[in-house]
């Protein structure tokens, strides 16, 4: 592919990404994406055989950029600090965005669970991959004493992603950051992660 | 209206439920709604102005069957054993889907957060009313030392939703019990809820 249309590909992908996310897959007409990325029906059509590939290919960059993301955050200091500093980072990258638009992957597991085995089968993996990382830095942390071990660290895993993924659904909907900062400094308090200075999330 | 009446507008109401649950709304055609109630074209329009006003009366309905099922579920025993009790009823309530469609309330937050501000607000009424019926109950375990008082029961109130309907989203992506029962048993261990005997979920 020309570097041009590289860029027209990259254009599409991200535009697209915020129109899903905010107006849902079913929701989403072609048109809508053509206004959003202002690229011409053909241009679409050249990249993208129709708006399921285009959503495929959508999650495939998301959920590339969000692995990276978790082993960015989750690379810094103790294993306790790395936990928290995700926290954080999880904060912030809604915040960024205004808390418009939720999670990607949760909003599509809400809308593709019983409708589109493609579409779940990637954010099932999702899933399993961020839930794997926490679960890993939890043992370690667990390990080094820097939280509490009275829970294996696949049940707290697990329910730190569910917690998260409830707080942005509720943060999404009220238009406020409140329910994700309270889940994060509720996680933390019972979680035990006393060793890192309690930082207020802002 | 007549007896014949209110049980063919009763009958679309609860088909409708099901449907809308499992494709989501955008996802659903008035067709979808025919065939899985059964009932004529006309007899739908006569009952209701279309998707949207139909729609509206599904969530009025089961925001109405969920309050009367939380007081029922809070009603027992001291407050902790409440509590304990509507855990339990929760995981019982999804597991006689079979987990399939997940929570009507969090698959319309989804839907409906940027889209349709009519169904974000009865959504977000139903949340607030959810929440603060739980951190009532938590706030007269922490008094009656049940669970642990070292967190506001607004916090916690706000946290246990969230997980609940991360769980639940996990446990309908996943077509499996697990994430669910491990974020309620997950929970209860962070709760302190130690004074009601701890069954297992099954």
């Amino acid at each position: 592919m020309t570097e041009k249309g590289e860029k027209t590909r990259g254009k599409i992908l991200e535009e697209s990404a915020r129109v899903f996310v905010s107006k849902g897959f079913w929701a989403t007409s072609i048109s809508d994406i053509l206004k959003a990325s202002g690229v011409t029906k053909g241009n679409l059509y050249f990249h993208f055989s129709g708006k399921e590939e285009l959503a495929m290919a959508v999650l495939a960059k998301e959920r590339e950029d969000f692995m990276a993301f978790l082993d960015q955050a989750l690379s810094s200091g103790t294993p306790g600090e790395a936990l928290n500093n995700f926290f954080e980072q999880a904060y912030a990258k809604h915040q960024k965005t205004n808390f418009i638009g939720g999670c990607i992957f949760g909003n599509t597991a809400l809308e593709a669970s019983e409708t589109s085995p493609l579409f779940a089968g990637l954010v099932t993996d999702v899933f399993s991959d961020w839930t794997a990382k926490i679960e890993g830095k939890i043992a370690q942390a667990q390990h080094h004493q820097e939280i509490r071990s009275d829970l294996s660290s696949a049940e707290l895993a697990t329910m730190i992603v569910a917690t998260l993924e409830g707080g942005i659904m509720q943060t999404r909907l009220l238009k406020s950051e409140a329910p994700l900062r309270v889940c994060l400094q509720t996680l933390r308090t019972l979680l035990d992660m006393n060793l890192t200075p309690k930082k207020e999330l802002n």
